[in-house]
């Protein structure tokens, strides 16, 4: 790996909107993209065979350190709680020697080829594993520094207050690197929505880092907590600094309109994998209003599930076919969700094609945007950071 | 493509249990398999590398007839109703010149590479196209005869009774060749759920045919249909001999068990294509009581919709996400619902792996069916019928 890209002129590839450009790249990040762009000195040329360009895709929610991406298969025999899986797996992991550094180096890796070149992963912090976990994800983030932007987020799976000293390693794991506080259901698991609430957004402040919750709280329980963690949002001033992940509660109330609204106004972001079998937050509406509502796997071959893959156009599908969204227009936004409203959800910088944007490329053999999420096809080409790192699903010796 | 298989053994495979076999095949048909198995006179030896083997897959319900399968990329613009899309593909099928015959055999190929090897395809009869499409699709399976074992539904997606001239139509299909006759909600299509049932039962008895009918009615009228319906296959005698597709109602009443107790009763079989979008019979719930339940992908790349792979894996997985099945167990069920459970409700004689079955056999890098529905590898080989008709994903030329 490199940390400096040699200069490239990305030619002949069609924009989403059809229109033929050619995108020169100079210190990983796009110069104007234009129909007859001369290369930049020095640069490498890489013909695109008139491909579909699209944006490095974005991970907005994932488990990296809890797969078993590329291992034997995981017998799964767990009860249908969310303690049951919780339980399990701690124990598993424990009893197993999981090794949270190689699973998500192999699955950021296949991530990578796959085109997505932002990540955003909760890594598990609890009493039994320590930091152990996060010290596996942080070498992976070393290690892809220079091709893959990756976000971390301390995250309590096993319960924050619940299981006493979590608070302590959530602030050690912020101080060491961890980017993002996470958190879980503060009623339900916690068994203490306000004293939770209060806890996670005091250790916010204290790191002056950002929040990104899980919230499976269903229903008028899970309202209830959200609105508890919109009036911290309000008093704390973290205003465009929240995201709550999954927030099914939306999906299921009669009248979420005010609670949509207060979201909305408050800029706190919405995570969906969008679950065939769960509610989830109404898509179109929540756009419409102008909240920032994005995408993610959630766990890969882990424990907990069994699906998944490493690949955010198959999620696109997966959001197209959940809001049953059928017409090339609403596939867009399919595809928005894995693009620039993750990026945006997760505060990732200079997203995009435009000039000045990092240089995040990806080519497919597709004809427009809603074919490429139905069909995705295999990426002839990845770009990350300026660097070319995959071809035909393959990773280069640079990543 | 030859009518008679030459004979074949199968060696070194595994049985979704775990344990090594050779399969012996002659004259198209599985001989005692078992760990140490000569080669019949005269077989080619296939060696499967320790591969799991899988029966061939069953696909329940589709639409070979619509697709666009391998053509140029439909743009939908199409508005949100039933009957908008109903109009909107009839309308362009026509204007467009759409081949039926060039595109059922592109997509039953399809299906064939990936391991499915019997299909039952629903095909559009309307008083624009008569027996047009039908004729195509009749090509079809007569080119795969031997390769394919293929049902045709004769349907009449524009509605029978609203159309005057359909229900003659649908008989004179029956006539020409189709299997099964098809049906369209009656209340909410045809708008006289009395006449409209009346009529599909009194010409599936006057031609000896069995019933694969479209039930999207939502909820209370759904049941209300449901219930007219399940009168008609008790008065007719026609117990066994009828499939209810969708039956989305059954997903959203607050008490079926009455209505379940009666499907099961009458031998009523319901298939589903697991939309995550809507309410979906209760799989389980269903297969305890008796009753057959199977999977089927629904339309592939059609003006309805632009999803759809033809990999009866694929939709496997995607039973298992609606029906949130992770345990090993439960995902053994998502793949009964595209074999053995498919091969029932259809009506496909001589399925499995037992001998003196069809020899339907898939086999794949995988290290059980959950693994196998998950990952959805490329398949190795596909045998059909005796014949080995594609390798590494790829047809042979017996196909």
């Amino acid at each position: 790996m490199t940390s400096a890209a040699r200069p490239l002129l990305l030619s002949n590839v069609r924009l989403p909107d059809g229109s033929p450009v050619s995108v020169p790249v100079v210190n990983g990040r796009i110069e104007a993209p234009g129909p007859n762009v001369a290369p930049p000195p020095g640069a490498a040329i890489e013909d695109g065979g008139g491909a579909l360009l699209l944006p490095g895709f974005v991970e907005g929610h994932t488990h990296l350190d809890k797969s078993h991406w590329g291992r034997a298969w995981y017998r799964n025999e767990v009860g249908p709680n969310l303690v049951d899986r919780i339980e399990n797996e701690r124990a598993w992991r424990k009893a197993a020697g999981h090794d949270a550094g190689a699973q998500s180096l192999a699955l950021a890796r296949a991530f990578l080829a796959a085109g997505t070149t932002r990540l955003r992963s909760h890594v598990d912090i609890d009493t039994d594993a320590g930091l152990h976990y996060l010290e596996g994800v942080l070498e992976t983030r070393h290690a892809l520094r220079d091709v893959l932007d990756m976000q971390i987020v301390a995250f309590p799976q096993s319960g924050m207050l619940i299981r006493p000293g979590t608070e302590d390693l959530l602030g050690s794991a912020l101080a060491a690197g961890a980017d993002v506080l996470g958190a879980l259901d503060p009623a339900l698991i916690d068994g203490d929505p306000v004293g939770s609430l209060n806890a996670t957004f005091a250790l916010a402040k204290r790191y002056g880092k950002p929040i990104d919750i899980h919230l499976h709280e269903p229903g008028d329980i899970g309202a209830f907590t959200l609105k508890l963690l919109l009036d911290r949002v309000e008093a704390t001033g973290m205003q465009g600094q929240v995201v709550v992940s999954h927030a099914f509660c939306l999906g299921a109330l009669p009248e979420p309109q005010a609670l949509l609204e207060r979201i909305a106004r408050l800029d706190v972001a919405l995570l969906t994998s969008a679950p065939p079998s769960r509610p989830v937050p109404p898509l179109k509406r929540c756009r419409e209003m102008g909240i920032t509502i994005f995408g993610g796997n959630d766990g890969i071959r882990d424990t907990w599930t069994p699906y998944g893959v490493p690949d955010m156009l198959e999620r696109a599908m997966l959001i197209g076919l959940r809001y049953d969204l059928r017409r090339d227009d609403d596939l867009a936004i399919a595809f928005d969700c894995v693009s620039a409203a993750a990026a945006r959800g997760c505060g990732f910088a200079d997203y995009g094609l435009h000039a000045g944007a990092r240089a995040d490329l990806v080519l497919v053999d597709a004809e427009t945007i809603a074919h490429a999420v139905v069909a995705r096809p295999r990426r002839k080409l990845v770009v990350s950071n300026g660097h070319v790192v995959a071809r035909d699903g393959a990773l280069t010796d640079l990543a």
